[in-house]
């Protein structure tokens, strides 16, 4: 069974883009905002939606089932307020609940949270709890930097964030570390922002101890961890001096996924880093849409890159696939079980 | 010859560091600021600094000419203002200067500028034409932030840099887009805020059309070129889509070093970026002073990764240790053929 960990409903039709605009617009005049009805879409736009896109693009590349959440960079945490995040969040993983619905053998939900950058994290776990507990997510994309690009928050070690450490491990999920859009003109979203948070969170918690705190949580650096692979040496080097322990001494909590668009890079990730941290995602119809013009093939399309990797064994491929996501998503786990897979 | 293209007093005596720190405690009191008296060093300090130092790995790791700026992470434009950014900027400079005059075949000097985020790009400009014209500097450092992580400037494709563009090409020399300390808890310096930039400028240039406008000048990104390399697929793609424009259309502008601290990383980077805009760097005693115990080895001994790279052969490694910077930094090069060399 091959496993996406790393996909966003990124092929929302555009009625949905418009509401969230509007609700934006009218963030601080309730009365002008669209009603929520207007949110909806129908069963049929989200099979074209997916049909046409994830659904059609799993198939042709050979993976199975996709960790499924709302599009990052239209969390936008910035933007309105508390209550409209909230609302946002609610809108938004009960689209991609549905998403699973129709398609249950293809997709598993991860939901987005409520975050602010005038709220406390722990305002998000009543969310947290609701898509975990309610509706049978398996995970959550939690914001390093609500502000969008200014990082004015506290580091992912404050204290601050506990409570949202708190309530994964007692859920037992783990969360992906995802920025939404960038308003900073001098990061571009998926081309600096991202790959920056990743970088930039991986070496709070390599000079922090959150570990210590919470043995179990489990976070998922994706875009291929950032820089850090390519630096590993670096970080290497730092984790002795900065924190006087072995880099490795964090990977029984922090798992890269694949979205590293081409062949060079995934062999670097999987030479340098364990398998047993390695996660098979491509997030695709995502930051890069197109086809190298040197090969004719999807840039997004990272199973490639795996399968070109030759010192992979057949154990390292089934870790990458399938393995390690089952273990770091349990309740993943358990739902596949429950099919008998 | 083996040249080591980036480099920085990091080893000043602490009598240097002091001398800093009280003329930013009295930034806003200029009757109690230091005098300019007390940030001398002997001529013995320095050679014990340097001697015990950079000269002595150069020679222990078999390189020949580093080049050599003030340390970069006590550039600091985000402290004081920008009289003592100046200031701070002329007194560094000169002592840069007095290290290449008393080991003038090891080290050739390279600025750094009196930026300050309250005051406009061209207002280094003054210090680099000094610099450059009568102390003979080969290069500078540009800081893309001189808030000191919090990115509240504009990008560096914005046209109130193009002043110093503008200087830097009418006087030949390159500059290597380069970050001071962070102020910013969720960035730790040489771990986050220093790749993060490399690679935030990266996408600003390939969103941008700078190259256009200056088909002359050359921007080193350092530590490996950040995230790039190992992202190269990814930028590769959103050149074609964000910029339609084939990525290598940058690389007669743009030039990466090797401060990379593994073999795996190096490995990656020239075989990914052209070898002719790869650069020999180490950033000695810089952001990792250790040794790997796995190996025994430096971290930062960048040249053994170089070494190691057998895909590399004569003719790269001529370009990669010496013709790239001749060919990048021409006024080094002039002064090189001067002396025989």
């Amino acid at each position: 069974m091959i496993i996406d960990c790393h996909g966003h409903f990124t092929t929302v039709p555009a009625s949905f883009r418009d509401w969230r605009a509007r609700q934006v617009e009218f963030a601080n005049d309730p009365a002008g905002a669209p009603p929520l009805a207007d949110a909806r879409i129908a069963d049929d736009d989200i099979r074209e939606a997916i049909g046409n896109g994830q659904l059609r693009l799993q198939k042709e590349r050979g993976s199975d089932l996709t960790l499924f959440s709302p599009i990052a960079g239209l969390m936008s945490h910035h933007l309105g307020n508390e209550r409209t995040s909230l609302e946002w969040a609610e809108v938004s993983n009960n689209l991609v609940r549905r998403v699973c619905d129709l398609f249950p053998d293809n997709f598993a939900p991860v939901c987005q949270l409520p975050q602010s950058p005038s709220a406390p994290p722990k305002n998000a776990v009543p969310e947290l709890r609701r898509c975990v507990e309610d509706l049978g997510f398996v995970g959550c994309n939690l914001n390093p930097d609500p502000s969008g690009g200014y990082w004015t928050g506290k580091p992912m070690t404050d204290r601050e964030w506990y409570p949202v450490y708190e309530a994964l491990c007692e859920l037992d999920v783990p969360a992906m570390i995802h920025v939404a859009s960038s308003c900073n003109p001098c990061f571009h979203g998926t081309g600096a922002h991202y790959i920056n948070a990743d970088t930039a969170v991986f070496m709070q918690l390599l000079q922090g101890d959150l570990f210590k705190d919470f043995p179990t949580l489990r976070l998922v650096i994706p875009h291929g961890g950032g820089a850090v692979p390519y630096h590993w040496g670096r970080y290497r080097g730092m984790s002795l001096e900065v924190a006087n322990r072995p880099l490795e001494g964090l990977l029984d909590n922090i798992f890269f996924d694949t979205c590293v668009y081409h062949h060079p890079g995934v062999e670097l990730l999987t030479k340098v880093v364990p398998t047993s941290n390695v996660m098979f995602g491509s997030e695709m119809i995502g930051a890069v849409r197109g086809r190298d013009p040197a090969t004719g093939e999807y840039f997004d399309d990272t199973k490639r890159y795996i399968d070109a990797c030759e010192a992979l064994d057949d154990a390292d491929r089934h870790a990458i696939f399938e393995g390690n996501v089952r273990r770091v998503y349990p309740r993943l786990d358990r739902q596949l079980k429950a099919r008998g897979l």
